[in-house]
């Protein structure tokens, strides 16, 4: 309730981080939204400003993102907002601004996709653990395990694109 | 300004439909968005309303979802709604709920994807037809024109629609 | 989860409409939504396709609609968007578009309001029956206290809510 | 195209402040955005994160703001979410998250409103400058003409509250 859900169309700006937290995979991203609009001296689209995310995604989404995304392609990510804010010198505030992702996908304006649905069901692990937990301290509990993430990576992605 | 724009995450209905109209390439599927809720009695995630929409991809983004979209597939979408609004018997308002979307990609919380950038630049097409014109009457001057369409069709990937 | 959030801003098609049901006080109106764009060759802004949803509000907003808005004037509604799909003729689909509002506002971009917050804090009985059931059959249990609704509507702000 | 657009509904944070630049009138307020989730261990909605945005407000917008909103009231805003990113140190990147408002409005849902249509219509400056830049450098060409700001919100706000 309350929640400010956000749906932003941009380009991948950083190679995703995955890590192996407590509460399961994690991976995260910077997103660049640079937003479009009509010049009417130029009489031609120009660009704007650009907004900049670290999009956050859980469990069976980070694995499945550390097998799909890369940085330079443009995804429509769709998530919840969350500014931290933070007082600096006593006098200004300033903020992180990032998306805990819903979902991910590939924009098909600018390409085509190759889609596998996952072996895994998601709905499974979402039974026991099923609502993302938006304020869980995610740096805190860090384990990285690497191995354990690169098994369930390499088990998930399987995706042949021919074209 | 003033426009409604909605962000779904759902499930592909029927298998993409494609047209080659005068503004263009022209792709549409129906597309059944089932929203979630947590029931307290029963202490699990329960399905609660389906909305029903039909998507509508123009262009670059038609040709893409032919060449990648199936039925079955998750997908997020973004897009503006567009309710058409009929008196029926003089009496009662019925609608049909349309989204003309901006952006269409696989949900990577469901699976996995092969994205690869499209050789042709949406950019360039962009710069003549730069904005997608909701008003249009689509299927009214369906022109068909099969070669065009076909070529460029071949070129992003593989299904072929005549209608 | 999964759920079409929308934010229309429109103004009001039809006076708000009382009703007192089961599952407590009930408002609706009809609320259209006109997008407006920039036409390049006539250089101003014009009228594009208008929406028309039928806004539903509940509880402590129903009443507050009641002795808040009136028909014509500017608004901003929140809340999840409720497509009815209904076949006919076992052949087109039609369907009706309802608002689930969570919060209304009049559009301050059109006009001054003088806001007085409610005696009774929303909040308490949010503890009790804190979610809004969107799959309740609204119009089924529909109880039509019109003598109950006149009286809250004339009172305007001194809601009492008995269930 | 591409923006980012968002609706949220929170409280006021501190009262509105007024400039009049050379782009028109401007108002400006924090406003804070608690989600609130149920807590299944204590069966109980429960505050969760608090966003803090600054609302911007321009043209007759502002002008009404400035007539009708204070600090503490809940209101529904919709608009550009602008996130301004700054390296700080060369190291950690920081941003203030604003949002340029297209529409604001007192919450019904926590009390009533007397709403009055501004007399000025704001399709006449609309006309001369339709679309809000929100590259305008706004602190920059401050003129805080405070005459001409008192004189156009007395115009403006004359609200009557009958309760």
């Amino acid at each position: 309730m309350n929640e400010t859900i956000v749906c932003v169309v941009g380009n991948v700006a950083t190679q995703p981080v995955y890590r192996e937290l407590a509460a399961g995979p994690s991976a995260r991203f910077r997103l660049a939204v640079t937003s479009r609009y009509w010049d009417r001296e130029k009489s031609a689209w120009t660009d704007g400003h650009t907004n900049f995310f670290t999009v956050w995604a859980n469990r069976q989404l980070a694995v499945n993102v550390m097998a799909s995304v890369e940085v330079g392609q443009p995804v429509v990510v769709q998530g919840r907002l969350k500014v931290r804010t933070e007082v600096r010198d006593g006098q200004q505030q300033w903020a992180s601004a990032d998306i805990d992702a819903a979902a991910i996908g590939h924009d098909l304006a600018r390409g085509t996709a190759a889609f596998q649905r996952a072996a895994r069901p998601e709905t499974q692990p979402s039974a026991t653990r099923p609502e993302p937990n938006w304020e869980t301290p995610r740096p805190a509990d860090d384990r990285t395990e690497a191995g354990t993430g690169q098994e369930r990576h390499q088990q998930a992605a399987v995706p042949v694109m021919v074209t």
